[in-house]
């Protein structure tokens, strides 16, 4: 067990005292970064970086050496499961992810392997160990995955998707199918993050990037019951320390105190609700985590900490925040802005954990 | 003024008994349609169907030669108003609309002039009165506008986005122009409106496509307020009728309680929330218009039936509902499929309005 230099993170998450909100920023290694950019055109290419523990190590660590964060991310991608399956994962210039081969049949789908962490993702759980070993307990290491619904719309489409025509069809039509292939994929992730847990990441985070595009109803059953179901069996304690797992379901508004009641330590937040009136609905059970527009980055310094103060002063005193972006930081953002962002944050945020 | 020979459509906006839970699909005149498409090839391409009244009101049409639609929405793009400010509109194949002089500076904002619908959106007017003349009362006509905001994030963009990043840097770092825009905006929708509304459109609905991308504080002032205005000026009676006017933010969720304030009589609903649990909310002032996931159209035709069940279930019993899509029907749908879903509202709607 390491003794971690910063542990604002882990603490917020368990609505613990902090001195200063802790920041973090979804896809905080990424293409907005120049030295990210020199570090993927040695790797060759998106999954070249991926597989290879010492570069993702690098680029994990890369945005800690320019911003004071309070976390670091594991770098990597929520297809690497799909990919250990068996679906062949690759990337199109401008294209986005892209499967050679799709789930499209009953067959497809019973076929389909449960990936076992160490032997078909060990280069994640290598990335893990060295990110963990290069850290040095200065700030905690998030794991992460998809949600089962999330890595399901890809499998079956074949990429990304606009309307997800194929991957509802299926979940319409053919629901014993659809939760076949969800019921492969919760012990997947399941197994994945566990994995991930025992090779040093001290959170998890959810990305539910999909659920959204679900009807009411729809969400669910073919989304929200599934993360449930990982999160009733990951390893919440770990090192001597609680793992907590964090929640994220984009455009997630109309379910947030079901989301709350997944068993889940945090519920992260786009930025369409105000974090003040949800800390109200279901602050009491769960952490929050938010939730400004990353486009808000494009904005000048001056504008970036005004909207910083809005939400902290929406969200208000005591602990439970972990503050972040609504979404993932896009690739034309300033850097010099991003580091105005994560200074507001600290700056503005004292006032709110005094006393 | 004509005899109404169906105002199921007309009776639900305003919250009277009807018999049946009157129907009709976002573009329902489209790509869907076998015949459509014809029209379209000898349009040549989808301006030159829009700007010629005639063809225009034959696709109008289309749709309700083939299903018991309860209303026909004229056939129109919501662009036509930046196009006829001047910014050049046109349409690359399967790269959705672009301008040829997007607006970018203080000048290009204050250049703009405000359209005149009969001068300068005459086609459109001419097409309105067509569509009325050849409808000849069967079913209302429901005319349309884009969202200042919405047509601003086009404007300012060029053309679709995903992030919509200088529309929002415009937003966040001069919003004084930002409001400029707008309020230019909402005079042209609000002249443009009504100029259908004096051409025979008998209802009215505003689509906001885009005002669920902007942050829970920004949607108000950079989109609600600006329908809102919009709302308070429209003409309100004609031909010795009501003109209800409905609203439509698309991912609105977290909004729908100051939707059902702005003063519209209907509040469009997307398929991500639970239409029961909106008409507590909302509806003892507004009816509701929705919300079947377009996806579900995919699907075989039982499954379409116990979907429009489940929302007819939801919503209950009384008048107050408008049945429809949560978004557009998308152009790969078989035709046979929205007939199945329309007869499916009419047939299992008849019990919940017994008595």
């Amino acid at each position: 067990m390491t003794e971690l230099k910063n542990d604002r993170f882990l603490r917020a998450l368990q609505r613990q005292p902090v001195d200063v909100t802790p920041v973090w920023m979804m896809r905080q290694a990424g293409r907005y970064l120049p030295e990210y950019r020199a570090t993927r055109a040695r790797a060759g290419d998106f999954m070249g970086l991926c597989m290879n523990p010492e570069l993702a190590c690098e680029v994990t660590l890369q945005p800690l050496e320019r911003y004071p964060l309070d976390a670091a991310i594991l770098f990597s991608d929520i297809l690497t499961i799909p990919d250990a399956m068996g679906l062949g994962l690759y990337f199109e210039e401008g294209e986005g992810p892209r499967f050679r081969k799709p789930v499209r049949t009953a067959a497809d789908i019973e076929a389909l392997p449960i990936p076992d962490p160490e032997k078909d993702l060990g280069y994640v759980m290598e990335a893990v160990k060295t990110i963990r070993r290069e850290l040095n307990g200065r700030v905690p290491l998030i794991g992460f995955a998809g949600s089962p619904w999330t890595l399901a719309t890809y499998m079956i489409e074949g990429g990304s998707s606009k309307d997800f025509r194929r991957a509802k069809a299926l979940a319409f039509d053919q629901p014993e199918l659809m939760h076949l292939l969800l019921d492969k994929l919760a012990q997947s992730v399941t197994t994945y993050l566990n994995g991930q847990i025992l090779a040093g990441a001290q959170a998890i985070q959810i990305f539910d990037t999909w659920g959204g595009a679900l009807s009411h109803d729809g969400y669910r059953e073919f989304s929200l019951a599934y993360m449930q179901r990982i999160v009733s069996s990951l390893i919440r304690e770990h090192e001597g320390r609680p793992v907590p797992v964090i929640l994220f379901t984009k455009n997630g508004a109309p379910w947030l105190p079901e989301i709350a009641d997944s068993g889940a330590d945090a519920v992260g937040l786009d930025w369409t609700v105000d974090i003040g009136t949800v800390r109200k609905q279901i602050g009491d059970r769960v952490a929050l985590q938010g939730n400004m527009d990353p486009s808000v980055l494009y904005a000048s310094p001056a504008r970036i900490r005004a909207e910083v103060e809005a939400i902290l002063a929406s969200y208000g005193s005591g602990p439970g925040h972990v503050f972040n972006l609504g979404h993932g930081i896009t690739p034309q953002v300033d850097p010099a802005n991003a580091g105005a962002f994560i200074e507001a944050v600290h700056e503005l945020s004292a006032r709110y954990h005094a006393g």
